[in-house]
């Protein structure tokens, strides 16, 4: 993909690990472990952050000058999710992927 | 949306319908009401549902001759879907919104 | 779809009607007319609208609380992809949609 | 992502990556180069692939025994699109991720 930056392909990749690590825990870890793990407002905010991450990284990869609009609010919703997930625990994976995210996603606002 | 015909018309209603339908009832009543609702093999299969026929819908938009291979994966998750909907109970609106879907894509395949 | 207000019901009913106008039309007409419909700058615009669309109602399904804070972004690029399409001209199902949904996204934000 | 086998995580990355190179190049490049890169048919393959790939990888991630149902297809597609690549020339990159995520897809159905 030489198509982008360093900059962007940096974030378009920190977002599709966010949203792949959010999904894959939550249907692989959450669902089997159960409890808070699947409490609505955490595991919602799961899916929504997955979601969120997957379209920021899509419209940098059209290249859309409206993905600079997006950033904020993706970094917003992976900080959310990063602290709902050190809350719940046993989500390391998932907040380190929500925090550098977050980091790259702040970055390109 | 004049540009599809009146059958393709019908099914990405459909697929669209079910989409929402199951991804809505997943965040909105299955994490509220939990204990089989969240069980991993039946939320799972909610969340894929959505996907596939959100997919589905997407290469019908698209006038896509491969949305035409998807139709038989789409009516078959859907089936899938709404017996696990009917087996779990109290999911009467996903159970209704995938027999639709699976009778629209199995009209398409 | 009883899970959802009549006021988010609306606006997501107006945001996957103007992601499958914008697609559908981008596909099916802008691709078979060509010269300024496929334009980079106007093309790129009706794909990048057709996803912010798509997840803003994907996040209103959910029930995701951040539904609200993709509203004005998807206000603000089905407003863009409207005056684009408005003056491209021979797009007017495109124009209504965007307009329709960006209408509808404001009154959410 | 530990919770994916080592042939699960190589296909998931391959998706993306061809997702992310058919989506890039066709708004990047054939939408700036023109002429047989805006052709209706090529363009669409394009845009089909990337969502097909798209939901491939989003079904493994899951963890969705439907997964293996979507593996063919993805590979059938992006055979399709390797080839329509290859024939409208200067789309190199694309021909590579296409043909390595339908080695990779056909090793998982």
């Amino acid at each position: 993909m030489d198509m982008f930056s360093a900059k962007a392909k940096s974030c378009i990749d920190a977002c599709l690990d966010c949203y792949a690590t959010c999904l894959g825990m939550a249907s692989n870890h959450c669902l089997v472990v159960g409890g808070p793990h699947v409490e609505q407002e955490h595991f919602r905010l799961m899916l929504a952050c997955a979601e969120v991450c997957r379209t920021h990284a899509h419209l940098m990869i059209l290249g859309s000058p409206h993905a600079r609009h997006l950033a904020p609010e993706c970094a917003e919703i992976a900080t959310r999710c990063a602290e709902s997930c050190a809350s719940v625990g046993d989500m390391e994976a998932c907040v380190a992927a929500c925090r550098a995210c977050a980091a790259s996603c702040s970055d390109m606002g």
